[in-house]
């Protein structure tokens, strides 16, 4: 038994460390195609105490940690570097407070996401942020990569929900971030710090999450379009005429195709885009809200349009968008995600980019994600195992970064850059803005114990 | 002339720069009493490469910038330091662009708040942060403070619709922070650090704000009530029944004495306290929930509730709120005005510590605030040229902070830390948790040149 592996078992009892090949090959990836690392060790730690002493336990014996929830990371966030000890949240699965009063839920990170929504709706309450992975990833790990989702245009992102965080520094120190107050002025926020620096500054002990009043109602609509011109119209003609609507999310043909031939959810494979828009809110608000998006995607040229009469026909349709990804990844051996990002206004012009970029390198793609708010998800459809074939998706995706770059984007929405998308951010920052990362990683991590390697090199 | 005055003069040419104490003065403090400090001079760059050029100055000559939007600071955070040099951002009071397809506006710092909401009405959009100095401060010091507002509970602070900033770094480098996209994980969000950090880790001198779809409609009633406890107990009614109001106000009675005598609104002085409550959005939704507020004002005890029948009528019930800063500063030489803020929860029986506290201290107090989000105003009745009287006034002040971190609350929820409540910071902030604010600026402003003293003394 190494020295490392003799200390991590005294400080959390044997059954909290897994050290067998075997063991460790579950936690050498996440849900990222192309990379795998095995770890030293993985271990389970039960509370704050134990995850400070692994810390301390690490930091004395100079191993690297990489905290880790869902492992659901598409983009290598929770790979292991090599000799590092995997720190799991998996014990941390409690919601520890429900407070109906000041709309709020304090939890522990291993807590899946949508155990959370699922408590809120208990009391009324509503916790918008809805990743496609809201079944499988954690609240700890959507914290750590700032996680979005498909209610992203009206109701932000997971940092929007955040109000406090426990996270235990890299000295192992435990440190509390935030308030229960709705407004909390007092000094820099590292609540905001902390949020979206994928387990590279802390590991996030406790959440403090903001609720809300939940919609009593909501409308579900799904139009099918000739091209995507025309959804993209369609988009831009609610967006002009100041609807708010919760979700508005698009396939394209490729993906639509591969969702019909897994589902049958008898959706006309001849359109060139789909549309799935949702209303939440007031019912009044919703009913109106709902025709007139159903209108405007007739004027837009909709081949189709479909409204659900209730909760499973709304359902029906908006698991069409929602196993998006699922039937893709089910469909091929390896289903690569981007997550580019643009302005709105762009996602046309980006789209078709894409198209002509992945057809010029014989890349098979499928495109799908989030009309409302620029964020979308082209998934290269390929086979990891095959070099020549992932050397083509490479150079592919590179085009595609720096494109969404010249348009304003951001070479990631929802993600995070992890592993799969560091090359690309020291073009997408200027030098100053690329250094201030470097100089708060050294000032909070000068030995860079905690997950490195993810979004930069130092 | 000093060495450093010729280099500015230079740099900006002498217009640029003030340097005549009687100049001077005016930019000694800001609107928080009791703080004051002439500084070594006052520059007004007029684009970023001045600012960046009076920076490299000013870090060559080792001497502090104080950056300084509307002056309207309520805890000392543009008061100068001396020998310092003022950097006024007044020549930056251009709106650059308004995307009304990606729902943003481009500004500099130097614009006065209300003509950014004012803009996006003209497009149909809103912006809806609206702290009592819209009037007069600009959205740099609101970035620079996190400013809040009446619409926190239902619409958030600043930093909710912050997208991206452009800064000059004490290194004098400019960086961009954040993007355009709705959704951005691409690294730490440094917009963030930057947002609430008060001038201490840069100079912001480009903002890009996100924008909603303006409300269609708005109603507005007025209720007055025995006793804060009942107006609190209407409070939590409204929450309980999941009603998202815009607008929660309450008024003491000392304050609502204070207004009724200077504005003449007709209001029952014998009152115990005072609400306005505000509901946006849908026409249907409004009037509904206004009718609602109403009924829960009524069964709890309100002595008497009036609905605003139209535009003229919910302006002068609600100047009742709106004044009541202007009303009480200008019945006493001075207003002080605490910051504190609770969960909402503890509202009433913080508010009841506040009265007794002054009162055992012999000073004079009028509390009014934001009874949605738990952030209100306790506003010491006082000369600040008494020094016996402002000894009180700080001996009742860190009793109330104190007591409102017991509660779980923050020492500030939308006016920063400054100068006024530094001393408080430390005790609200675990020992890592404060450490991490120093380790932040060390690593970015090394040399303490940007607002030093605030917030911290490093």
């Amino acid at each position: 038994m190494t020295e490392l592996v003799a200390a991590l078992s005294r400080a959390l009892g044997p059954q909290g460390v897994l050290t067998s090949s075997l063991e460790l090959a579950a936690y050498s990836r996440d849900a990222t195609a192309g990379f795998a690392q095995l770890p030293a060790a993985v271990v389970f730690p039960a509370d704050t105490g134990q995850v400070a002493a692994v810390v301390r336990i690490c930091r004395e014996l100079r191993v690297p940690i990489v905290p880790r929830g869902g492992g659901t990371s598409l983009s290598g966030g929770a790979v292991p570097v090599s000799g590092a000890v995997v720190l799991s949240l998996q014990k941390f699965d409690q919601i520890l407070e429900i407070d109906a009063q000041n709309l709020t839920i304090f939890v522990e990170p291993g807590v899946i996401t949508e155990r959370i929504d699922a408590t809120a709706a208990e009391h009324g309450l509503f916790y918008p942020p809805d990743p496609g992975s809201i079944k499988t990833s954690t609240i700890g790990g959507n914290v750590a990569s700032n996680a979005g989702g498909l209610r992203g245009l009206k109701y932000g992102v997971t940092r929007d929900y955040v109000l406090a965080l426990e996270v235990v520094l890299p000295s192992g120190e435990i440190a509390w971030l935030g308030s229960k107050c709705r407004k909390d002025a007092a000094g820099y926020s590292m609540r905001d710090l902390f949020i979206g620096s994928e387990g590279t500054l802390g590991i996030v002990t406790k959440i403090l999450l903001k609720l809300l009043p939940r919609p009593a109602a909501k409308a579900t609509v799904l139009a099918t379009f000739p091209d995507l011109e025309h959804a993209a119209a369609a988009v831009s003609a609610i967006i002009a005429a100041r609807l708010n609507p919760c979700t508005l999310e698009f396939l394209d043909q490729a993906t639509l195709r591969c969702v019909e031939a897994q589902l049958h959810l008898g959706l006309p494979v001849e359109a060139g885009a789909l549309l799935l828009m949702e209303s939440d809110g007031h019912a009044a608000v919703v009913s109106e809200e709902a025709a007139q998006m159903a209108a405007f995607a007739r004027a837009h040229g909709a081949l189709e349009v479909r409204e659900a009469q209730n909760a499973a026909e709304a359902d029906q349709l908006s698991a069409a968008r929602r196993q998006a990804y699922p039937a893709l990844a089910q469909a091929w051996p390896s289903a690569i995600l981007e997550d580019v990002t643009v302005p709105r206004s762009e996602l046309a012009a980006m789209v078709r980019f894409i198209e002509a970029t992945t057809r010029s390198h014989g890349v098979t793609c499928a495109t799908f994600g989030h009309a409302g708010d620029g964020n979308f998800h082209p998934t290269y459809l390929t086979d990891e195992r095959d070099a020549e074939a992932m050397k083509k998706v490479k150079a592919a995706s590179r085009e595609i970064a720096l494109e969404a770059m010249r348009r304003g984007g951001t070479i990631t929405g929802e993600h995070g850059v992890g592993l799969a998308k560091k090359s690309y951010l020291p073009l997408q920052r200027d030098a100053a803005s690329f250094a201030l990362l470097k100089q708060i990683k050294r000032a909070i991590d000068p030995e860079n114990l905690l997950n490195p390697g993810k979004i930069f090199d130092l």
